[in-house]
């Protein structure tokens, strides 16, 4: 088996979640899965092996569930970024349009030193409005993202475009006309 | 330095926050320090070596921090507790009192295999009421909770007596008579 079909055969489907018309990856199913759940971590190592990167930034909540594991085998610090008033310090945030409505992210500021390389980690990319998002708020922390990374991405969604000058990387792409959005 | 001073040393302190008169522990100041961070993981290791534990229960969203590194380390299920309406298959959940109103947690049902002994993993234990509902959710999606882990503890809110019977294991406490509730 194929590694692309390994990891595709581990990510359910869940059809109108969050709402009608969405269909939602679901990595929860690659996390029961130890040997996928490893997979992923170590394909991780394999993609940054040997990059400048100072520091992993961890996206609230499913990014920290791959951050964490890649941080701590390579001794990395692990930044968290996190929805508005979940971090105790002093902070620098930014916010974002959705769909509906806007949404706030924040980092703290002591945490990024200047000039750090900073991984970004998420578990899935769609519009890339969220890892902009936190691309913008670490330059203005005063670091700077080398690489972004995602188990899934889903490109027709636009997150490329959003992240036009980064270095991207995912582990897995759907191309799918069966969303309704 | 003895390992209690080493970890204490790391977790920063930030008073009146979430509001006036909380001290709170931060992990996040454990995070960003890879040698304190891998040493927690490590003493996970540590303390659940040779115990006969099927399958991690991660409460989002800080216990994915240590809960992620040590399932993926051990090569073990991964299961996460969120927020109600955050997992997208079909959930079991449970309700609990909050100091001011109520909170709901759910885990994927199909997720937890009978007869599973399953390490419970927060970051912080304070009253225990969410860690109680983890609990009694993972009996009822047909799982046993073998063990509870927790990076801090603070008994004097009574989280000892809320998860009574329970194995839980924290690798500092803090007993503060300076906290105004």
């Amino acid at each position: 088996m194929d590694d692309r079909t390994f990891l595709d055969d581990a990510i359910r489907r869940v059809p109108d979640f969050p709402k009608p018309g969405i269909l939602f990856y679901d990595i929860t199913s690659v996390l029961s899965r130890p040997d996928v759940f490893r997979f992923c971590i170590d394909k991780m190592h394999q993609l940054y092996d040997g990059e400048a990167i100072d520091a992993v930034v961890a996206i609230e909540a499913r990014g920290f569930l791959f951050a964490a594991p890649f941080a701590a085998e390579n001794r990395l610090p692990l930044l968290p970024i996190r929805k508005a008033g979940k971090l105790p310090g002093p902070t620098v945030g930014r916010s974002f349009e959705l769909e509906y409505g806007r949404d706030t992210i924040e980092i703290h500021a002591g945490d990024v030193r200047r000039g750090w390389n900073v991984l970004l980690v998420d578990d899935l990319l769609a519009t890339g409005g969220t890892a902009r998002a936190a691309v913008d708020l670490i330059d203005e922390a005063g670091g700077s993202v080398r690489a972004v990374f995602a188990v899934i991405g889903l490109p027709f969604l636009g997150y490329r475009e959003a992240l036009k000058g980064a270095d991207v990387r995912t582990l897995i792409e759907y191309e799918s006309e069966s969303v309704v959005r």
